[in-house]
């Protein structure tokens, strides 16, 4: 067998079963094996952005890896954006590049680059295969290394020689030895017990906000102390709506986020980092905790924070809070688009079981407020602050349950990053609703160059302006098969989410603010 | 002054005058200073692979470095490909990235990542700035490295405090001294004069063919020797059509290159590398040249080949070639889109003055067999085989060249990339005519797959086709604020090309193949 199949089928033993791909000639014999044994879903995206974008999408539902199939150095850098997003989120993705063959790599052709080193940059893990003995054995290490908690970003850098020599075996998936979370810290816990109160915050990222258990549990823990409980750092998936408890995320603005934790003496940290503004500026701090506010870091990303938190739960002996009752939203009327119409048209949209995608920044900026009374969701969330993740992932999300509807709430600068997803999910026929917040500009960019302290004349609010020509992305949509409309009454929005989200497919809308 | 608008100042005083832009946060000192100063144009992109390609296209026709703004190691990344492509062509460029403040960087904040890393993968030149007083030094020793001979990706990365911090002062413009080449070796002068004859190829690329003296002196030798002329390696510009000598390049199928460089005993490189193939392949060597052919590298990339071909003209005293008349290539008669007739209507409508900007890849093949009459062009390719250069480069030589009429050849599948590039032309109003080949495939791929010895069924050949659903261009431009056609004729392609590229702004034409 060579080396490219007993690669995909030992994977697939082990339980990897889709394969994100945007192929080049180093990697013909994976497609050429991927075709003879037709064991994985194969679904192409035509830009690498969307591959990686569309992996992270499906792991951070399905709870597993996606492998992916990238192309030699600049196959790798076009996908390391989303990468780094996927990394921040600690999603389990296995990255497999071809490289030019072994004898070849000495020359100078015109794509050979230094593949290991821009793997380097976006991965947690990197290994070249030196044979087509240790291939397989190489993988099952790689899968391991992706899958285990955190997940991490894994790269196998294959040269084609070795993908196409006959020779390899088939390794069995228990040589995919995943690590174990490491343990809790008994003292750090009884002092996080104690700690717990009214001048005390919990925050938390990680797996802790995707267990609707542990969220319940931060809930008894707010009820039975008076702690404050927030997101923070990267928050890889949140399941939330109606019947959860609402976790609040710190602020993105830096002055907000630094008034959030002002009132706190104590923060105890359960799968987050002490939290830091998300860029510098001038006469602003980097850490946003008060300098005398006492740190418990009680688990760090490689502990499992939903056990951290059951033991705190029983420690204290808290007993289970009420059920929450938030009202569902009221759908707005016809009128103008403020931001609280917009808001309120989609929460009061959201279906049964939505996969929400945030790619928002400026825009709907009040749907998670409003929308914590609408049916329970998953709310996946841009990680790492690279733009033009959201609609590769909620392709990926779309692929990973397809039995849910997966709702885009896409801001229009980021989308145009990595567009060529809705032609995937047409491909693939997803129940995918993509919704473009279409401001015309770089909202965010524009207040941001104000807290630099600039004064911006015409050419600088023109490199931040998206008007001129403006893009009009129904013709965009439709030019990769995604039929779609464009909105500019509230009550129109809401009645047409609740329409599109029934239909099985994509669809676009374009919401002009 | 801040060190923002001190780099500025002292770039333009240099010579540059150009900024193609992607900016974020951490550039919105540089937003402003560019604002403030109004000193260059500012051309934004909406995706960093169109901001590098259009610095490609732009310093091959300018012969000069624009400066490219880019946002820390994501959008660094994002930009990679091209810059990959731009590398091989020996293109200079000037990117200025923007990273955190540096008391910011020991934090784990969402986009912290390693910014000089990804800068060295795709860079000749990498620093860091340390400080605000030497940011300006800095700049220029950029800028000298960028546009020595051969031109080089110089990578400047500028923490945003030093560029927001105050205390810069403006460097004079003899700061950038750029590398002279190094000299011709007297001795292998002699020795390549003496090798010349029929059994004997010069290979070339570099500067030479960009140089139509020396695409002359080139035509010379091989009239008064029987030597043959290949262009080899990346060629960053081809100036080539009606009165000048016909430069061949080196196939790009393995097997056609080996028979192409078969009868040769001798060869003489010049600005090149002994030729390697594109890719490895089993039971096809990497090296192009037959084993026992003699290589006299004459010059390396390095050193002036325009003078080492002076030089053998006058060794050799070869008088001037006959002047070449080729005729004009006939428009083709309305019929079926064959290849033929759609090489034909392509090379019979390029008009006065063209700059083609080839990423073409299996579609109207014969383009350049039959535009050997055309009015004098010039030919700009694809250099390091990262495909989605040809919008955004078409895009920068429209800017370098507003006079010009420039053409785009352009692949489906590769356009799929970075096709956020209309956008730009459409607000920058360039006279760009994008020919879309719309095969509905990665045929080139397909033409791979057989190459490894696959024998594909359904699921590779899915991974490898276009057609589900059909990308609609039209649609895709007209989103992007550029009108369009789709075309099945040859007749009517040839007399839209006639018509459009009189017309100023941006147009593209989907070719339905």
């Amino acid at each position: 067998m060579n080396g490219a199949e007993s690669l995909l089928r030992s994977l697939h033993q082990a339980g990897v079963e889709v394969c994100f791909a945007n192929p080049g000639t180093s990697e013909m014999q994976f497609v050429d094996a991927l075709d003879r044994t037709r064991l994985m879903r194969c679904i192409l995206g035509l830009f690498e952005g969307v591959v990686t974008g569309a992996a992270d999408g499906y792991a951070r539902m399905a709870e597993k890896p996606a492998v992916t199939l990238l192309h030699l150095a600049p196959g790798l850098a076009n996908a390391g954006a989303n990468l780094h997003n996927a990394r921040k989120a600690r999603t389990p993705m296995l990255n497999l590049v071809g490289d030019h063959a072994r004898r070849h790599l000495r020359y100078e052709a015109p794509l050979t680059a230094d593949v290991p080193a821009t793997a380097a940059v976006f991965s947690d893990w990197v290994r070249t295969v030196h044979s087509t003995q240790s291939i397989t054995g190489d993988a099952m290490d790689a899968l391991a290394a992706a899958w285990g908690h955190p997940g991490q970003i894994a790269t196998l850098i294959v040269p084609a020689d070795i993908g196409w020599e006959e020779g390899a075996t088939i390794e069995p998936p228990e040589r995919a030895k995943t690590r174990a979370p490491r343990d809790i810290d008994s003292d750090l816990l009884r002092k996080a017990a104690t700690a717990l109160g009214p001048d005390t915050v919990i925050l938390c990222g990680g797996t802790v906000l995707e267990s609707p258990d542990s969220i319940a549990g931060l809930a008894d823990l707010a009820a039975a102390t008076g702690t404050s409980i927030m997101g923070s750092g990267p928050i890889r998936r949140l399941e939330r709506g109606a019947g959860r408890f609402e976790i609040p995320r710190i602020p993105y603005p830096v002055d907000d986020a630094l008034a959030a934790l002002r009132p706190f003496r104590r923060a105890v940290l359960i799968e987050a980092l002490p939290p830091v503004a998300f860029f510098a500026y001038p006469e602003r701090p980097s850490l946003l905790l008060p300098e005398e506010c006492e740190v418990i870091a009680l688990a760090d990303f490689d502990q499992d924070g939903r056990t951290a938190i059951e033991a705190l739960v029983d420690a204290l002996g808290a007993p289970p809070a009420p059920a929450r009752t938030a009202a569902p939203c009221p759908p707005p009327s016809a009128g103008a688009m403020t931001n609280d119409a917009l808001s309120a048209a989609i929460a009061a949209a959201l279906p049964e079981g939505a996969i929400v995608v945030d790619e928002r920044l400026t825009s709907a900026t009040n749907v998670p407020a409003l929308s914590t009374g609408a049916p329970p969701m998953s709310w996946l969330s841009l990680t790492g602050g690279a733009i033009g993740i959201g609609i590769p992932m909620a392709t990926g999300a779309a692929v990973a349950c397809p039995d849910r509807p997966v709702i885009g709430l896409q801001a229009d600068g980021s989308a145009m990053y990595t567009l060529q997803a809705l032609w995937t999910q047409a491909r693939e026929e997803l129940n995918v609703t993509t919704i473009i917040f279409a401001n015309r500009g770089y909202q965010i960019l524009k207040q941001e160059l104000f807290k630099v302290g600039a004064n911006p004349g015409p050419d600088a609010l023109n490199m931040l302006e998206l008007n001129r020509p403006e893009l009009d992305f129904v013709s965009l949509a439709r030019g990769m098969g995604v039929p779609g409309r464009r909105v500019t009454d509230p009550a129109e929005l809401y009645k047409l989410i609740r329409a599109v989200v029934k239909e099985p497919g994509p669809y676009l809308i374009e919401v002009v603010l």
